[in-house]
């Protein structure tokens, strides 16, 4: 998802550009194991309309609950630890965004945080302006103890918030980062790229589950497990012109996360959502149809499109 | 409205199947006192634009808002007890939803009910996710003293609300409850029915103008007064896949209340929904397309068409 | 924009109404030079996406991210002292609208103000229901020490301001008030029109960079930088049936504001508005096409189309 792209043009559907890819690196073939559970992800999420609760911002809180529910999921919002814990135990998954913060949550939401630790709870973070005001960096402090299954932010974020929590990148014995021959500088994702594989493999070692994932959004989305690291290249610049895309990414994570594991759930969102922002793309004439057209999209588009995307494996 | 339907198709418009009938009910003649008054509340909506404040959820405000205009209407929302206080004076009723409550709502919210009940203000209540969240239960319970006008809201949310304020069905010498012979399993508002009929019962006895309405949305609304119960077929299921349905359904039933009594405000407030969920069913794509063309067939909808809507009247 | 009108006509563009213009006032020359600030404004926004935060109300705080981004800037919201501060220092401007307060804000609104003043940053306010809630008038109070750069409201809110301020009208030595000849009652925007040119004075007199303008949204808007005053006719009452068509016309305000002075911001941001308002009401069904519309009209309309937009300069 194109969240900084400077480009104006409506029409600039990314998934006709051609990827340039190390030698490293390959589109992953269509025989490959994770697609059957990308497509499997798809379908359970349409029979199951799994609840995934938010406690999320008021700009785009909107917009998270329609876009789950376009996708198949249903939702339910919540800001106290009573109602949460409550929803928790009817919910597959839980979302938290830490975008437009109230005094109450400075202490309410380490407390949420270590509840879905103790109940072994699913939940994404997505850390919105994380860097940005002391509360905020509070509140994420308080989230390192009791880490989510799954990130998803913008590379500024991801790289904030391993700051935050500590994470550095790997050094070998002279002193140098290692990094992965895939690794071109195509987009500002790249930069986050080894911070993001860093930080999937912080979650899993300090989580409940020991299960996670971390997706960066950007111009061309990054996908990673720790293990394996994925790109997904396409969807569409107006992404960038409407509030919110990445917002309700993280609840649509959140839906795909009650029904599969951390990776494939962030491969099932992202893809989903670059789809559906490229069938918007052709036929909306600015922001304000964009919208109505990528909720209409989310909702029309097919298990079998999402999980037939072009994706790309890095080495 | 369809609020619990799973169905995902949009074209499945329900004001054209049949409503299986028991003996004992039976559509409402087009000469029934109730339409007038219907039309008429349509019409003072229209010509007076009469303002209805609302306390209500974060998710759904924006709806809220915009639905109370498209029918007719104006707006204002408010959260400070002394702002409602102040609005109340010039709001021909009030609004309130308990959907995503905040710390100051516990004590803030007794104190609101208790100011309508003084100022024989008004009001609508939505229950939502009542019985969930032992902070919603203690707001709730307080509304026990100072009931509202109307209670909007879908069943398991009726039967919840029965419980908190220690509402039972009545039952007969041999201890059966006395079901009324109209009562079919149709949807689950059924199950809501009995509870609805003492729910407004209690609400009359107890609120400070002694009239009073129960509106249960589902498959097929339910509308009662305690002593009539109208059954209100068709709307379409699409209205479950946007967030605020229900919500803003709460709003407009406070812009009706503001020009008639309890039981034809909830009555047009609902038969204008399904009207213009209808409508907008027969050109929508998707939930983004469908959020768009209800509110335009809100708007567009005229009074006569609401008025001489298919009513069961249960018996 | 036409904030207050009663018609309900889709149709009703009052781009095309015959202004009647009193001797004393002209319609601007398309080569006056404010036409050329108000054109490089417009360009500016688009070449830079400026930043302006916003601390505004629940109901609209969706549509005024979104109506920023479509006129070409970017945007943050926050509701958190620490918060505004980190942000203040990578925005051009900021906007402060007092519409849904919550408790927390009775001290929080004032420390913002005083911070911007001490970091001379320039704000736009929107006093939303100024007059209304004793919470309200503490808050607006607070910022008569440190007011804003820009305020934009309508005309009751303008007045109310004026007189939590202490703002009073200036009379002759036999106790008139000095009417300007072109004051005509074409609506309520009149009334306001001496407050809004003594309220631009007073902000400029203790606002801490000593520039200011006033924008008064209704059928006919009006702005003055305490000198200069101008009327802009046109618009479409359609935007009167949409909730926040005035508080994002404040976002907008503030996106402008970050990259020229109060007048041309006032200005560029409200000819913007109306012509984007014209665009959309001759295509749009009802408020919710209306809406989608607008946004896309925002984003399409050119810096050339606003900048030579019909005004009329009151002498």
């Amino acid at each position: 998802m194109n969240e900084s792209l400077p480009t104006t043009s409506l029409s600039s559907s990314l998934s006709t550009q051609s990827a340039s890819l190390s030698e490293s690196s390959q589109y992953l073939s269509l025989d490959d194991p994770i697609r059957e559970r990308i497509r499997t992800a798809c379908e359970e999420v349409r029979q199951k309309t799994p609840l995934a609760q938010s406690f999320t911002n008021f700009v785009t809180i909107n917009l998270v609950a329609n876009a789950q529910l376009a996708a198949g999921g249903s939702a339910a919002m919540s800001f106290l630890p009573d109602d949460i814990e409550d929803i928790d135990a009817i919910s597959g998954a839980s979302y938290i965004n830490v975008g437009t913060l109230l005094p109450s949550y400075k202490d309410d939401l380490g407390i949420i945080a270590k509840t879905f630790f103790e109940r072994k709870s699913l939940w994404v973070l997505d850390p919105v302006a994380a860097g940005l005001g002391s509360t905020r960096t509070h509140i994420l402090k308080t989230f390192a103890d009791y880490p989510p299954t799954i990130v998803r932010a913008n590379a500024s974020e991801i790289i904030a918030l391993c700051g935050i929590w500590g994470i550095s990148l790997k050094t070998d014995s002279e002193g140098k980062v290692n990094r992965p021959a895939g690794v071109e500088s195509i987009d500002d994702v790249d930069s986050a790229t080894l911070y993001a594989i860093e930080l999937a493999r912080y979650l899993r070692e300090h989580n409940a589950t020991h299960t996670a994932a971390v997706a960066v959004s950007g111009e061309r989305d990054l996908i990673t497990d720790g293990d394996c690291t994925y790109r997904l290249p396409g969807g569409n610049a107006m992404m960038t012109k409407i509030t919110g895309a990445g917002c309700s990414l993280g609840g649509v994570t959140a839906t795909y996360l009650a029904v599969s594991d951390p990776l494939t759930a962030a491969l099932a969102a992202s893809l989903h959502y670059n789809r559906a922002s490229e069938q918007a793309g052709e036929v909306a004439k600015g922001p304000g149809s964009f919208q109505t057209e990528f909720l209409d999209a989310l909702w029309q588009m097919q298990p079998a499109t999402i999980a037939t995307s072009r994706i790309i494996e890095m080495r």
